[in-house]
Parts: structure tokens; sequence; C-alpha cells
């Protein structure tokens, strides 16, 4: 029993950045985080669409076997996202948010999902997020992801999810606006004693730190010379992560965490080498295995 | 014969930080430099200070058996920089730069140093870094430092000095804006192709990466929950890796220089925990040690 359920958004994503364009592409927390974790576990997703939403996007989901009956269609239009990076691509400008469907959507959890033993909460409102606790049956982890728009709205409710979390993923900035903190070792070690075991913070290019009980682990980002849109990058990494954690069982040892944040490092280099899933859809697990093992490489030292 | 040569700044700096102030502390980049280097191989400083220098500073050099005959007392005052640090003690924003007696210091290596096997050009002038090359005699290796000031003003010089050095290093915002390139994957290689063998992108909180002919390395920094001053940490890190390779007699393997990186990123964690020299004036060996086995569990990982 080691399937994983994802429950997040589904969006329609439209995306510039210095490199090119997207109009209406394949997007959202669930979608990546669900794309990602099926590398490694099985994968069932819940979230909203519309009724617009195009078929072959919930095929492509379907291909990497990935359930897809907890996709509940809503009339109106799917979740929309537009955004734009500028040069340096570290920070998505929001140019429109329409939610549609999002407005009214109450997430359901499928009677054959609710025994899932590994949870993952993606970017949604901490409502929902704990609306989706409440229906899940004892899982035996749960992790969240979130971002700054609920660190700002919602905060009491967030520290609520990350109070019930075994894991908690953010990225930096976030990490240090939430814990009003300006180093990101204090600010990891105040949100663990908010409650979730494990803290992972994603740093984009820089790579990511993780924190555990009396565990702490720097991992860099695969060095690509290229970033073409990092939409999708942190979710990515989340859901790749996670995925290795459901695969293993559960496994919570630092040295089964260490090798899931690396799998997360390596899916999201993939995600931000193409717009939207493009780079994801074509992955093989071999590619995978190479990038991890040249993450091995590029970070080893002997003091020999 | 491995000794290292070190010519740079020798300064009285004031600086404030949201933990606290210091006024007219020892600094400058040949100052942490050097008496970080000395923990690995016999060093040698070249610098310029004024007639008010405190004899103290000098004593502080030579207590840790670097040769200071080198440090030319000029009629006038000591150079002085005051900066002070926001919250997120990224960036120094400098109030006040008094160059003194640096507006017409001429570096006269003394006999005795030019056969220097391991020359570091610390961050001053490239015109007087390009001047100190003239006058060493075949130096196994040279290594430069710079800083934003001179990417500004004197590109051109500085790319002749870059040219003609074995290793740079240099932050991530220099590195960037140098290049004019976003990614510090690309920014590196372009730095590589200007000729020198290695070069080594300082990132502050998030480490340093190395890049080499086939070679790439990531080291995360050493965490810390508090950094009180970041002032000489990215000439500390310097000083600490080329000391070490001047301990090998100038290995550059791979292998050799990851483990460079790792002490230098030791080093600079200590400077940062107080002002001025105050932490690396209390360092043991020992202390050393330690840090260096803590990064490597912190960055260790296997993938079976």
């Amino acid at each position: 029993m080691n399937e994983i359920l994802v429950v997040g958004s589904v969006a329609l994503d439209s995306v510039k950045t210095p490199f090119g364009e997207a109009t209406e592409a394949l997007g959202g927390s669930a979608t990546y985080a669900s794309y990602s974790a099926s590398f490694f576990a099985p994968t069932r997703v819940v979230a909203v669409i519309g009724d617009d939403f195009p078929q072959e996007h919930v095929k492509l989901l379907q291909s990497r076997n990935i359930q897809t009956d907890g996709l509940q269609v809503a009339q109106g239009r799917t979740f929309r996202w537009s955004g734009s990076y500028e040069y340096d691509l570290n920070e998505a400008h929001t140019l429109k948010t329409e939610l549609n469907v999002f407005e009214t959507f109450k997430p359901r959890i499928p009677a054959s999902y609710k025994k899932s033993d590994f949870v993952f909460l993606a970017n949604i409102d901490p409502e929902l997020q704990l609306d989706v606790l409440r229906q899940v049956d004892k899982p035996k982890l749960v992790a969240c992801d979130t971002m700054n728009l609920w660190i700002n709205l919602k905060p009491d409710v967030l520290r609520k999810v990350i109070a019930r979390a075994d894991f908690l993923f953010i990225n930096d900035a976030e990490a240090r606006q939430f814990t009003n903190t300006a180093g990101l070792i204090k600010a990891g070690r105040t949100l663990q004693s908010w409650g979730p075991k494990f803290v992972v913070i994603k740093k984009g290019e820089h790579g990511s730190l993780m924190f555990g009980k009396d565990a702490f682990f720097a991992a860099p980002a695969y060095p690509l010379e290229e970033v073409f849109d990092p939409t999708g990058a942190g979710d990515t990494f989340a859901g790749g992560f996670f995925g290795c954690v459901a695969k293993s069982g559960g496994d919570t040892s630092d040295a089964a965490l260490r090798k899931a944040v690396i799998y997360g490092t390596a899916m999201a280099s993939f995600t931000v080498e193409k717009f939207s899933l493009e780079r994801l859809k074509a992955l093989t697990p071999g590619q995978i295995e190479d990038r991890v093992r040249r993450l091995k490489e590029l970070t080893h030292f002997d003091l020999v």
C-alpha cells in the first residue's frame, strides 16, 4: 500500500519568459506534483476542472496510470493563471488569476482514495487542505506545500495545516516571510517548531535544504545552462520527493529522505527545461537515474 | 615551497548590522585572506597601511606567522570603509570609502617574496593586480578576486587579470553582472572562457559553485542559525581555499579542489559569526576539522 493521493490545482497557464511564451498550457500544483510522483508510486489526483478542460490533458495523466476519477468536472471555465518571468527567472509575476471553477471548489475524496497512505496537499487554499485531512482515513504520512498568497491571506489556517503535516515544502522567500526571519536556517527551524517533522526549503537555482529532527541536508539544484520556464518546478520537486517516500513505504530515515530530495531535485530540473509538462512527457526512468547519478558526482568530496 | 603571497587591502572597517556595530575594526581583503590562508600554508602579505594603523593589528597577523615585511607604511591615514547590512545581510551598502593611503599605493613585492609559488590577488584595483603579476617570478598558480566596483570601472583591465589567473573567485551578483547572464551555470562557463582554469562563484548563504575544465562542484554554506556580520566572508573563503591548494603543493585535481572548497567554506563560516577577525582570532585547527566533517555529513547521500 504505497498509493499517493495528490490534492491541489489543475490549471491552464499562460506563461511568458524571456525565451518564449505558452498560452493556456497544462499547469497547476496537482498536475505537476502527481505527474512527478507517478514515476515512483501509484498516484491518484483530486482537483477541479471546468467543462472546457481539454480531454487530452486528462489522458496525459492517465497515460502515467494516474487515477483521475477524483477530477471533479464543474460547470464553467477551468482555473487559469497567467504570469511572466523577468530575465532572472527567480520570481513569477502574476498577471492574472481567474479562479473560475475554483471559486466554489470543495474537494470530494472518492471512497476508494480515502485509505491512501500518503497524502500530498499541493498548493491550494489551506481551508481546502484542512478539508481534505478531515476526509482521509489516517494516512501514514501527510505532506503539504503552499504559497505566499496563503501566507498573506490565511496564515492561521495555514498554521493548522502545517501543524498536522509530516512534511512541509516551502520556498525560500516564503519561509523568510512566514517566519519573519532573514536567515534560512533559523527560518527552517522555526517552521519545524510549528509542527512538521520535516521542512524542505526550496531555493530554485540554489537547490534545497531539508530540516529533520536532528538532521540537516543541503542539496544543490541540478546545474542547467538554460532554464526555460521555472513554472511548476517546486510542485515537481515535492511530487518527486514524496513519491520516493511513498515508494519506500514511508521510510523517513535520514538516508531515505536525502535520496528523496535528490530525486525531487532531478525531477524539477526536467520541468524547467521546457514549458508546461513538455519535458516531463518525454521523460524516461533512465534519464532520471542519469541525473541523480550526476547529482551524486557533483556534490561528492573526500576529506582525505 | 608552498608559500602563498597575498596582495590586497588592509582596512579599518566601520560596519553596522542589525545585530550591532563595529568602529574602525581590522578589515580588508588581504587581511581576511592572509589570515585564513595562514591556517594552511606559510603566508606573506603585501598591502599599504597608514601611519595611524594600530600596531596590534600587525602583531595579530604576525601571531599567525604571516610575514608582514610587505606591509608598506605610507604617510597618512589607513584605508577606511564603512558599510551597513540590512536585515537580510545579503548585500553590503557602502556608506563611505576613504581611499587615503590607497590613492597612491603601488605594490612593491619584496625580493624575498618574488619567488612565491602561489599568488593570491585579493580584491584591489585590477591595475595593481596586473602590476603584482609583473613583479613576481613565475608563480605556480595565480588566483584573483574582485568586486562590482572594478567590473563597473575597469572591466577591460580586469579581463586582463582574469585571463592570467588560474583561479577566479567572484560572487554570484558580480558573475551575473560581468557576464550579463542571468543563470549562474552559464555565467560561470562564460567567465571560464575568458581564461581562468577554475572559476569559483561565491553565493553567500547558498554556498558556492566551482567550475573546472570538465568538472563542476556545488557546495552549500555551513548552516549557521545566526550570521552576525558577513564582511570578509568571501575573502576568508578564497584565502582558505587557496591556502589548501598551496598546502597540497598546487594539486589541481578535482578531488583536491573540492576539498579546498570545503575548507574555504568552513573558514568563511567562522568569519561571519562575529565582527572583524574576532572569531578567527580564537579559531583552532580542531574547530576547522569539526566543521569540515560536519559539511561532509550534511551533503552526503547514498543512492542505494
